[in-house]
């Protein structure tokens, strides 16, 4: 990839740093606790839900009650000068507004998706308003970590990514830029589970309307769709896109991406296999082997399999199917918003992320 | 369809009819009982499980322990002279042993993958050795009921479908028959309930080897594609196959099937929605809106829906995804093979099939 | 029980009924109609949703859509000249004033909690509010139907009981009632799917808060127990209460309530087997055995199983432990509502609800 | 509790030691190496798995495959000399004779059942047969930490609890030593999830006989009950018993237990708050409150409620039921493990250890 994945971990400031989570009442944001409460340099120095402004987080979020955070305050409370990076774990919309009113001197790692888009046309065709803060939008680094990573080690601002966008960009960005396979023939049929909706009442997310089943959503074009584009067309230098569709499946973490191309197995698996060589949270199965979701739960990795597909192009060339899975909580999104700040702060890439998957 | 669905329910003999269910120890055998328990026509003469014979039906399974169904039996036990069909629900490769030692007046709806392939040869290469009754091969119909119906009607032999082969082969027959998607650009990315795979005590169907999870499975050649080219080719009047990848989802029932193709949506809709116009148990639905397993749980319903892919084909043309769903235990296996035996004995087809589906 | 189980199935009016469901846009409605569907001599002539009126069954329950049912409408839009018997499945409180206004001659069949408590003021004390229909609630019967067959035979209104409390009356009111048990020491401990919760967007029932473990509710008092007191007392004679914590299990459907008591376990089968020996929807398994939610999954069936305790009183006496399994939407409600109709209706009281469960 | 928790945490040797999990193809050799692989002062020396010798962990595991693990090997393959400690995670009975030939010098935390019982006469009732090591028999400490860290600091062998026993000794010991309950009126109903059971190939653990239902086992008497007398009884100084019946919760880890007793719910909760307030790993909920399994999920967290029960005694004294929630892989068996390793080493008693529960 991009970079060494260590650069400065024997440089790094040994003083702790201070964090914020915005939007500490969301899966995301508590999420993001459980992994600061275990980080070697970051210390929790804000939590912040307006709508539960007041309450103890373990109120919220009881599995979290043992570990004496601060009480959950709104924005306003927030005392910006003892802060060194922000987790902002807020919806969609509103981000754009709060992240504006933030001192120009703090770091943001924002996991909504205001910041993810660079071109503020597609930005409003998809989520069908003018962005409002163009200059933020332009500033901001896409924060897919193992492509980024010079720009994320100076940015301010990283927008982490899309967790299905995640998902299907670490099977084909390098494949794209390495000109294996066909740009004009890509199919990805994914399936999520329910965590990635968020902690939102509503009535298509509960248990009885998910558990036993599986079917499709935003069939009429996800706007994830728009990150694919997005960063494919930047590997390939030319405008790609893709078919896309995903389903929700009866689990609370996990994406698995099944993608369809046109190439050769064996050269999609030399691609992968050389592109994620060095990368801590990255592994390729060997060829004819898939991953599972569950093994990657609860963990910051992304793991990838490789087979050739028995059908061939009319004109006799191969085709392959590669596999994607990851924990959206994780390396889709509070885990990667981990990986970044670490870079952000020259602290190992790896720091409060080593944890393995939980399986059972 | 091939025919109209109630050809002959004014004229059915009034008697009742007497069925073995062979296999009854598994999960298809039990959905048999289950359905036979209410049927208006049929009355369960025999339930025959090797292993377990000399048990009562619900000391294997307690949910059916109130109906007073007859004790399993051994096979050689059975006596035939009584029965007027038989349901085969035993494994594949014992089945064409156990059929052949059948006498050759009894009607037999198997649900094995015996009969399946009509090509010898294509059988051999699928399951590994040369088939051993050629004859009942060659004789056996293929029991996707909405295409075989008079078929079926003058058969002995009804070799039920693959679940997950009845699941692709609904939305793309008709396609296929009429010519409005290009047959060398298929994709199948289906996941499919855990049931599917039988009641056999194996390390990865444990609940906690498949919960909280997905991951594809058979990656390297699912056998149902064998079902796949044999039926799309007939449809076509060509060679056709496609690529498809199963998923293992964690949920008892259900096979959704998500089929990307190159053809206009507005016209795959139509097409479909004609083509299932007087069928009793698939429903198109509107274009731009997908199905769920959830939704056909439980019974012998098939839906399949229609969406426009954004993406388009390089010179243009239209792209369409269409989505099909049903449950695996029934029209995907035990309810087909009803809905076979209803016909081959001229009873009304939807007879012993009408309950609406079971949601939450 | 109280009665023979088909008083008047011979004499029974062969002309098929009319019913409306109120409120079925949820899933007790939902069930209702899926049961009404098949049922020999109810047709459906009335769906209300106030909220969701003018919108077809099948865009709010899309299993329901090929049945070609009435559109939904406001209840003042009902036309209640043409309904012989109205199912009222409406949230609690609201229900008592619906009823109020509906036509004298009008037989109704009660799925809410407003009428199940004979005592105003017990009502008042777990309702937190008076009761705004007193001549209803004094004419109501309560509709445990293998305790009060005759009552309801006769009745014009029915209150469904509470799904949990069914759950733990069938195993203890025959026992009160032959005073085999100790009335002064019953403890219930009972683990509840999810379904019984209703299908309103709430957060503690969404897939995430639910999926992948368990947890009491209602720890403070669930208002069960005051059903549980009321029909307890009535059985044994006198003041009978009990200790009582409901769980809610990651399953759609089934509750299983396991009863501890004071008693010798043999005599305590021996009751409940005599109890229930003419009862069509209940089985009483053999001592020693245990009934599992999953075998009655779907269906009007309610299992009992009892154990000997090792422990055993101070003085030496026996204790036992009983198990009772149901459907919370079908015994547990729909499918009891709909086993009362028949019994309203001189119907037989198995008609449309003799669909063996559904496994797995 | 009997001592402090970080005794001899400054004075601990800098060096790491060794160790060794035997039986790391189970769920619980897999959860050790999941704890260990981020342990501050153990490295992982040596895995034995029998059947599956050779193979590499990740074949067996893929969650653990980037690890980079010691291959597989048998028991004999093993090199004693360099390990410092054993985790043995073996089957019941062959535990014993392989614990027998290790040598004398090694520390020894057992996973299985052979060496919870003090008394052989005991052992032989409840598992069968005679046991064939009493001396290790004798040797052997009960890993339950809180209330044997004395002991176990000692201790060359350490036999880790049941995890159901563990989840009902929690609540109970501390009201049994201070008398503030009855001792002859206590009833545990548990749930439990399927990770307990182990990763064994059994027909009534796949995923299809599990999800979606609930059912009680072991009716007739589960093995921890005998662990419930002999440390009820010790902690009470005479012969405490109990009614236990654990349930099967359809989700992969967790136990939660439901406990019934005689006794005033603000001194129950008094008590338990006052034992285990310098706990790490125990927290006591304000009264009236209940945990839920999903908040201790992959954690080694015990977390525990009480609340007044509604019915009193006859003669009008009070009753508390009490809740107790842990993770069966974790606090349950191997976090358990470990923190008894920790204790035994001299660690820090939280090494690795300190993560925090995973939700959802």
């Amino acid at each position: 990839m991009s970079d060494s994945v260590h650069p400065s971990a024997k440089s790094q400031d040994s003083a702790r740093r201070r964090v914020a989570v915005l939007g500490a009442s969301g899966y995301t944001g508590a999420e993001l606790v459980r992994l600061l409460s275990t980080h070697p340099h970051f210390d929790i120095a804000a939590l912040t839900a307006d709508r539960k402004a007041g309450k103890l987080m373990g109120e919220v979020f009881p599995h979290l009650a043992h570990l004496g955070l601060p009480r959950l305050i709104t924005i306003d409370e927030m005392d910006t000068e003892s802060i060194d990076l922000v987790f902002c774990a807020l919806p969609h919309a509103t981000t754009q507004k709060v992240i504006s009113a933030l001192p120009r001197d703090l770091k943001i790692v924002d996991l909504s998706a205001d910041f993810r888009l660079r071109d503020p046309e597609v930005y409003a065709t998809w989520y069908g308003h003018p962005h409002q803060a163009l200059e933020l939008q332009a500033e901001a680094v896409y924060g897919l970590t193992e492509f980024y990573r010079p720009e994320i080690r100076e940015a301010r601002l990283v927008a982490g990514t899309g967790c299905n966008a995640a998902t299907g960009l670490y099977p084909l960005l390098p494949l794209l830029a390495a000109d294996v396979i066909d740009p004009d023939d890509i199919t990805i049929s994914l399936a999520a589970g329910v965590s990635g909706a968020g902690r939102s009442a509503k009535e298509h997310l509960l248990y009885t309307e998910v558990a036993e089943g599986v079917a499709p959503y935003a069939i009429a074009g996800h706007r994830h769709i728009a990150e694919f584009e997005q960063e494919f067309s930047r590997a390939a230098g030319r405008f790609v896109t893709c078919s896309f569709i995903p389903h929700l499946s009866p689990q609370n973490r996990g994406i698995l991406a099944t993608v369809f191309v046109q190439g050769e197995a064996k050269a999609v698996h030399e691609t992968l296999t050389e592109a994620y060589a060095e990368e801590p949270f990255l592994s390729v199965l060997p060829l004819g082997a898939a991953p599972s979701t569950r093994d990657v739960r609860g963990s910051n990795r992304c793991h990838l399999g490789v087979v050739a597909d028995r059908r061939r192009t009319q004109s006799g060339e191969g085709r392959a199917i590669i596999f994607s899975a990851l924990d959206n909580l994780m390396k889709g999104a509070s885990g990667q918003a981990l990986q970044n700040a670490n870079v952000m702060m020259g602290f190992e890439e790896t720091a409060g992320l080593a944890g393995a998957p939980m399986f059972p």
